[in-house]
């Protein structure tokens, strides 16, 4: 690269683009040689129903205790996919760049997008690149889209969780956000609480194995929180969703930093973390895959399922009380993905 | 809709964000169910080897003479799967739309994919909105991915030029660019130039049934226009192509344009063309195919693959001269889609 910035030119289509495409864009995500550029990526027939997804990542700053934009946009389409119970496939990567974006800021979020792709196991296949003027967009923005096949006959979806299904977790909730904030404002706590942006198809995929028709619903809890995505559950599948609030895994210091901030940590996304709906007689087996997994080490039982209704989320709370959960109201946090 | 405006809360995931999918979103593009939405679209098994291809659009204006934002992403993306022979099947929208976009505005964009898609025959199935704070982008980004089956067994491809192949595209060269660089100066002449923004799978299906294995390559001269559209070619392939000047089909007010700016129409962006690569015994078959097309009443032969090259491409002017083309060197015109 002979500029230090990216520049208006490298979104041109034209020689510049060529230069960022084959000099950084391509060798660092994927590989691929220039004979073998067209406009769309070939994949061989595959066997099962596909899962097709798409998510753009606007999250501020680029760069977060723990990950940057670039894993993050890796991990959401991963888990997305993962969440319809399917093996992800490939992956495409739209970028969007504001003119002046540091090179070496971009090569940094490009390595790694392809470690955590290359982690979970998807190819990055396709891609395109824009630049606008400065102070047309902020900094960079990623629009990852992604292939799942699904290789089974279950119907793993938010409007299948039946009465009597006990909810998990996968872990403590609320760290991404909390992450980002402490990193945005500067506090103090900023050191200990760290995103867990992480790929879940392992995890889905051994529960899918192992619990077959037994695993009703699987959501990533993300913008909005577990409260919004359980609220969402609730309205697809038309029943009441009780919560246990001390059952709850957060951690101490996401807890402290929640109470500091007024903030509610069942409302504060997640990036690494799934719902997984499952059927009683499974709960305590399911339990158990997730925290030999490493990514489930933490689990918990945290609710149940315990009428039909017109999608209504309860919170048992510490202290005995009963309170309405609802959705994210408002905007807790602009650009925390 | 509650406000005439979007507001950072339509981002959040949560009540807002719900509102915005249910009222106006998921209506417009697809009418997906509530019931349905997952995180990932189920697609049934498709026969055939799959293409995959995604691409954002950032042009500016959102709205400009023969098309906005919209259609322009729905035939940017079909497009790019027709050129791979691909029969487009599913379309997702990743949206991020800076704080304040006019609801109206955004309605407007959104009917007019639904149109495209439905014209071109895909379904739009999947989606994503971000909202990001004002001054944070430039009020609408859009990211369309897409999934096509193939279903024959051609290897249609920027490295498949061979020489003797003739070189056609489908009609008038310049169109998109000039509409909208006219439109954004303000230009007398906007009135009478429009974007050719079409979807070209149609056209490309004919040419795929009709010419076989006499198909040899396909791309749509977007950025960076036909000269770097047949720059990358003539290096994929290590060829030499020769175009002829005279035959470049032009519109006068678009060459008018051109003259009175400077440019050349040759590193114009269009939107609804193509180059095919034929072999030369069917050319002329392929010009009449074209020719009785909607998408292709103008088309021309417009030269040939002269040799075996590093990747050179020479135009014989219309005086008579030969002079090398090369890549769009800087940027002609920033955000053209």
């Amino acid at each position: 690269m002979k500029s230090d910035l990216i520049l208006l030119g490298h979104g041109s289509g034209g020689k510049l683009s060529h230069e960022l495409l084959d000099s950084l864009i391509v060798p660092t995500l994927s590989g691929i040689g220039q004979r073998e550029q067209n406009d769309a990526a070939i994949l061989a027939r595959q066997e099962g129903r596909l899962a097709f997804t798409t998510d753009s990542y606007v999250v501020d700053p680029l760069i977060f205790p723990g990950g940057n934009i670039g894993d993050l946009a890796i991990h959401g389409t991963v888990n997305d996919l993962a969440m319809a119970g399917a093996t992800p496939v490939c992956i495409s990567v739209g970028l969007i760049i504001e003119e002046g974006l540091p090179v070496i800021e971009l090569k940094t979020i490009l390595a790694s997008m392809r470690t955590a792709a290359e982690q979970a196991g998807v190819k990055i296949v396709t891609g395109d690149t824009k630049v606008v003027p400065r102070g047309k967009a902020d900094k960079l923005f990623i629009n990852t889209s992604g292939i799942g096949v699904i290789n089974h006959e279950l119907e793993i979806s938010g409007s299948n969780a039946q009465v009597g299904d006990r909810i998990l977790v996968n872990g403590t909730i609320g760290d991404h956000g909390m992450a980002i904030l402490a990193c945005r404002e500067g506090l103090e706590l900023e050191s200990d609480i760290v995103t867990d942006s992480a790929p879940l198809n392992g995890l889905v995929n051994t529960l899918v194995d192992e619990l077959g028709d037994q695993l009703h619903t699987l959501r990533d809890p993300t913008r909005g929180g577990v409260a919004t995505t359980l609220k969402e559950i609730a309205l697809q599948s038309e029943v009441e969703i009780t919560l246990q609030e001390s059952s709850l895994p957060i951690r101490p210091t996401v807890a402290g930093a929640c109470a500091i901030l007024g903030l509610d940590p069942l409302f504060v996304a997640n990036e690494g973390k799934l719902l997984a709906f499952v059927a009683p007689q499974a709960a305590e087996r399911a339990l158990a895959l997730m925290q030999k997994h490493v990514h489930g080490t933490s689990a918990a039982i945290i609710g149940e399922v315990t009428a039909t209704a017109k999608g209504k989320v309860c919170l048992q709370t510490a202290i005995g009380g009963l309170r309405a959960v609802e959705m994210l109201s408002g905007e807790q946090l602009p650009r925390i993905c």
